[in-house]
């Protein structure tokens, strides 16, 4: 591509012109957004990207992202599209075989905060082995947007031969986590209300895709896995019980709370179940092959906080929980939200 | 999933709280989206969709959407963001397998608007012979959107055994242009800015996926395909040929533009070669097979007025066209942008 006679860097802010499909547009692209996502599919300079299908069967995803802020500690926007996105195919058994990413772009936002974001998702994308192989780029008017929006979607391979889902989810399973609650949710918090903690407590955005791929590596014959993000452990279990038809029983005291997140959560009157998180999943495994599973799962430091949380019975799709003072507790989808716009 | 206590019909207006994972979340997905989409896959309750890999190889793409308006005569946001990605696995030689559909709201949109967007989704995605079969809502608070954005990603099956792209285009092609030039982008401009013209003229947003097909199995050596979108035909034979790395050089005479499209670029100083299109493509095949591709692409509605528009040549990557005055003009990029949010 022939150099732009308006040379890029004299915008250090995204225009409209940047979304019109003309010269600025390619300068962008080829500039700043192929650059950071080197691979050969994109500067193919096509309308998708092809490669080779996978024998057996393929699994699809996406998500969008609006996360305010769009950088916060342990992460920014790009790691949390990305990490997200592969998350959601490990939980269907999948490894990734190829990144799509769209972004629409508020006029104004600095191309230097775009970079950023671009080297946060190629940093995940690497470190997960797929490539972000196509692409799309929307500018929208200033008020219109909120700096930028990002959506991805993955294709993966398949790796477990059974179905995983809450179909699969029988009475005798037990139910693993992977790790602590709550760190996603009250590090974006922090970082949007200026809510300063003793310590610097960090988003758990990371990929889960290593201790799912050894999960399934090891023989563990795994029934449903599911991220827990938006809604938090509560939201992830309820559905898991809606739409396997079956009760739930968890135990609080085996729930890991880490010191600072339980604080926030006292001080501003949040549940820890329903907090946001980005780096933890709940696994479905027989009850027989649960200490194998943990196993696994904590010889990974994303997942080095594995235990057993809960049992599944027979009985109508609830979720209940036996608390530390040895009552139960009906454990309920929030109505609303606890805190808008977490991913 | 139980009743939600506060009846979704009492929101006619996006929240916050629909965005937030909780249970008015799932009520709208489960009393607007789901049915919306209805297909057995999104019903599933989970973080992906699982399906059988084709043999050979998959095309994978994606497209945000931020026309404005978001209805417009010929079409809307929801027919667009469908036809707009099956269109770009077609011009990968692609037959759609699965269609993604992400969502951001802006707080406030009316649910009666988005119940019209999936219903053209969903038309769309039948014509096609595909499914919306995972994907994703976000609620972004009022100020921060513009009612709805919408990304699709797609998964093809690849049905052509050569590689369709600009490195395939080679001198001695010929340039079919499917239609002519400009509807969609003087209705979305007539729509947005309240110009009436004498006839109502209509988006030519489309399918393309039959005709492409047709061209496959026909047995058509077919080299590039690209749809005509954001920078009109001039844009689209610029990237080619500097992707590809050859002159082409086109015909204006050829060039169809009917009298209403032609009228209002007169009128307002626009050049239809920029124009943007949602229904129209150029193919790239040997010259000596142009009748017969030109034959089998005017036995669709939507390619009726297919053409031979030019031809490929040795030389620099150049785009050149011969006006109807026998003078020739170099076609470049535009720099900036003619017409803002037009897809």
């Amino acid at each position: 591509m022939p150099e732009c006679p308006l040379p890029f860097a004299e915008f250090g802010f995204i225009v409209m012109a940047h979304g019109g499909g003309g010269r600025l547009m390619h300068d962008l692209l080829s500039r700043v957004i192929f650059p950071g996502f080197r691979n050969g599919h994109l500067e193919h300079g096509h309308d998708g990207a092809v490669f080779d299908a996978p024998q057996g069967r393929i699994a699809f995803t996406t998500d969008s992202y609006v996360v305010r802020p769009l950088f916060f500690p342990g992460g920014d926007i790009g790691k949390l599209a990305v990490c997200g996105t592969v998350n959601d195919l490990a939980m269907c058994g999948a490894r990734p075989l190829a990144l799509s990413a769209g972004f629409i772009l508020e006029e104004g936002f600095a191309v230097e905060s775009l970079r950023s974001v671009l080297a946060s998702m190629q940093e995940s994308a690497q470190q997960a082995g797929v490539s972000i192989v196509t692409g799309d780029t929307k500018v929208v008017d200033r008020g219109k947007g909120d700096g930028i929006f990002i959506n991805t979607a993955g294709v993966g391979e398949v790796r477990s031969r059974a179905l995983i889902g809450p179909a699969a989810v029988a009475p005798g399973d037990a139910i693993l986590l992977s790790g602590d609650l709550g760190r996603h949710g009250i590090a974006v918090l922090s970082a949007r209300e200026g809510i300063a903690f003793e310590t610097a407590l960090e988003s758990d955005c990371a990929l889960l895709l290593d201790p799912v791929m050894a999960l399934l590596d090891a023989g563990v014959e795994v029934h449903c896995l599911r991220d827990l993000t938006r809604g938090g452990l509560a939201s992830a279990l309820v559905e898991i019980a809606q739409a396997g038809g079956h009760r739930l029983e968890i135990e609080e005291d085996s729930i890991g709370v880490c010191a600072e997140v339980r604080g926030a959560s006292e001080m501003l009157g949040l549940d820890p179940l329903y907090l946001a998180n980005e780096g933890r999943f709940v696994a479905f495994v027989p009850e027989a092959q649960a200490p194998r599973a943990c196993q696994v799962l904590r010889s990974f430091a994303v997942s080095a906080g594995a235990s057993m949380i809960g049992r599944v019975k027979a009985g109508k799709p609830l979720v209940t929980m036996r608390t530390g003072y040895g009552t139960s507790r009906l454990v309920e989808m929030f109505s609303g939200e606890q805190l808008p716009r977490i991913c």
